[in-house]
């Protein structure tokens, strides 16, 4: 793979939307709900777990506006671990009100452009493997949508040499570097996985910096050449006491 | 960032669509009815003791066409208070009779391309804070659609100098400012947020205006060259007397 | 507005579409639905007064094939009456059995293209005004669709001149002279109203007429370059006979 | 017309689609599915008189895939003959556990690009005639797909001459002709009548022949250039027997 | 067809993607759920027997995200089978609970670009037999997704030379083969029966390979100036312990 960038990469990734369908949830006796909520929480619960075993992490953020309600992001070691917490979810009693939205599966990565030229093993490196196997931020909001970049008749990023690219992602990179501190960017890889090439997941306790940061990049050749993009979903975190203020009617 | 306009930014935008599933709003007892067009009455007044309290504002429309019935459309300082907006007006009795046909999350904007060069922090000039935190006007029309700036491959806007976007930008105002009066239109900026790039929410008592600005402006090289439309919506304003008479069977 | 060409516009326009939900219109009883047809035509022929009293027209028919079953064509001095209009019809009891399929939002519009250099107030021509506020005809098909004018990298009709303009459109206008007694057109301009920028309503006792000019006109510089073209539909018109027999099971 | 091919027309054309909703036809006794099969079976034998009356033709088809299960194709003399049967189709019972999922109206056209200078009217020619108001063939298998002439920047059909557009059409012909005894093909003209300008029904006993001459079209220059499609439906002949075996459970 | 590369053609091919619906599942009494899950599995390990038999072969994984839930892939001799399997699948008990949400037609192809100018009838190579008439791998992880060739205005696939496509595609299928032994792909032909032209079908145990593989063709000029993809689905494969799992509530 001499052409392209080789990629490095971490944990799977399954993003999990769903809508409420506040109808038919409204119909449930309070003390039902009640426990449907506590049986979804409980089984959040278990699979956090999985963060202090190292074997992955995910967070739970209430989306602003109807193109969902719950946005629930998890990674694992395996991609058939993800198929299995969905399963699960869906067999919760409360997801018979979970209207599915939209899903991204994707798995943690990094580019190699910025890479040096050491023969170390970028798996061994410590910072390296942070950012592969990362312990997510709990801001108080998320920023998430997916991307490719552009194959256009003139402007086709994949027919750039690797050169060409290296300096555009070079540039692109000090941008994000200036929101260090404010914004924790996590990209995901999702060619022959899902339908755009990557997602991007953005941790903020200032939602603003969402805005800031992609509009400053969208005038980086880069983004402003060869950059495409799908559906922006932004949220709220939801720790316990929000979560249970959000189904209670 | 040197090379983007830089942003000025107000209150939290929230555009909510809804239609109302009629058929089953006929099965519900008048009284029944009367009780849940109160209780959505009565939390919109709620909603709009923001305005006096300088905390935001609110308005309410009725969709002409068969893309919604209603808009509701909110600004807040923070993004949280309209998820806590949203989530409340989904459990009211009435939302089981509202289908989410559509929404739009963005933020007051102001482009700085038309800046002067004084030291002056513009979030205190006056000027701009009445526009960044506005009252919004309770005209007999609203007309709401989101845009974006074209990245094609010959005429990409964010490939444009600073100086090339000032001049474009100047012409384009030129032809809004000859709407003073008749007009009162609001940007909202999206990048980060939403779908598109902006949200242009436009204000008259004459709905014909609005046909006016945008056709005059279609030939204007900063829309005829770089704008891209989203779905244009159009409404009548619903005071109370018109609410009452919208949900009568 | 020295650069865009002016528009003479009059009355405004709603198309609605609705498709038959025939599962559950088969389940109320046959006097109900008969009682429920009534109702309709009644509201149907109350609304036409607005003919007689010069304030608007409306016309009814049958869309072949899926896309819907009833289009609704109603033409009304001021956009507000056609949302009152709109409510009603849809807390028709028959409306529990309507999908809304389709709507579009625009108003009769002129183009000044042609326009000679009198200093003659247009508004109070009377062949002008016959056509600002027309009577609609009664034939036995009707066709819509709505259009765009193209803003393409190369061919992008907001950056002609106003002289080239007139030229293509002159051309253009030859064409629909040729049809002169076999259709009759109705142009609605839609921008800062709908998702198109024109609606394109035409009628004719032979429906083939529709494929010939339209056919034609592709070739035309004007549209072959600049055209842009949404859903087609065409309807069989609904007289109270049909209108009964269509609602009969 | 001297710009334009001129076409010549024939029979209207309705291509019906629906899925059957599997789940609600299951709660359907045994004895009162076999009463609304024959019924909607009887209709179709009544329908198919026309052809012996040389009235038009039609035939019914089990598609392939989840884009539906049935596909009536029907041929009339008049537009409004096709409103009748498609209302007529839906106020069957068996129409409740129909979903509409796809329809497209046209007429059966011929171009008159490969005509030749002769005064004779074609619409007295038998070869002609025989085309223009044909008995459908009852091969194992039908292909529907709908498709434009492209109208890009460069290469924009409509923007041919005439000259260059009979060479294109000629050479297009020459392939089809490779097909005859394999594949009978139906060209329905849909400028006016539908969102394509025209709908391709292909008959064959042998399903990879449609394969072999879309593909070997595809490299054909008025394909590779102009060539736009919408979606290819393939399906299986619903003969009496077939059609009963499809609808028992 | 001296123009287009001829192709092979062996058993026609169907993918069936079912979301199940969770809440109506979880109201049927657990002891029919049992019996309908079994008659499921009996019904596919029927099918399976086609394998035995050298008459066909299928597939059934478990999609992850919300796209679908299962993914069905069978294989047969005649296109009018698949049609039988799909009405066989619709009428089982079980699929009450199946919603329907994707599916593709196509045939298993080689193409013939690499093939050598032998007089040999392909049909007969022991080579090509076996892959025309495949067993199907019992991988871990399967990949699906439909592509098109590109056919713009400066790069159309369709208009280079015989020489320049095979020279293309013997650089691509370089890739391929070092993927021999991590990943096994199917390319199934679906020109004139689906809406994209190819479908490819990946099978790994490790599923990162899918993403390696997708990748690194992306920057290879066949796929980066002409490969046009659909959507992209994954998934995990279903055992019978699995698929019992799967259903289990």
């Amino acid at each position: 793979m001499s052409h392209a960038a080789e990629t490095l990469d971490g944990w799977y990734s399954l993003h999990l939307f769903y809508a409420i369908d506040w109808a038919s949830w409204r119909l449930v006796p309070e003390e039902d709900r009640e426990a449907m909520v506590t049986e979804f929480n409980q089984l959040m619960k278990q699979y956090k777990q999985a963060q202090s075993e190292g074997q992955g992490d995910q967070v739970l953020y209430n989306v602003t506006g109807q193109k969902a309600d719950l946005l629930l992001w998890f990674l694992r070691p395996e991609m058939k671990t993800l198929n299995e917490i969905e399963n699960e979810i869906n067999k919760l009693a409360i997801a018979d009100h979970f209207i599915p939205t939209y899903s991204y599966v994707s798995v943690v990565e990094l580019s190699n452009y910025l890479a040096g030229d050491s023969n170390e093993d970028p798996y061994e490196n410590p910072h390296v493997k942070a950012r592969l196997y990362p312990t997510l931020p709990e801001t108080e909001y998320i920023c998430f949508y997916p991307m490719n970049k552009r194959r256009n008749e003139t402007y086709n990023w994949y027919m750039l040499s690797m050169e060409e690219r290296k300096k555009l992602m070079y540039d692109h990179g000090l941008i994000g570097r200036k929101y260090a501190g404010k914004i924790k960017q996590f990209i995901t890889g999702s060619v022959g996985f899902d339908d755009y090439e990557w997602g991007v997941t953005l941790f903020a306790d200032d939602v603003l910096q969402f805005k800031k940061i992609v509009y400053e990049m969208r005038f980086d050749e880069t983004t402003a050449r060869y950059g495409e993009f799908g559906n922006f979903f932004v949220g709220h975190r939801l720790d316990d006491a929000r979560l249970e203020t959000l189904f209670k009617i």
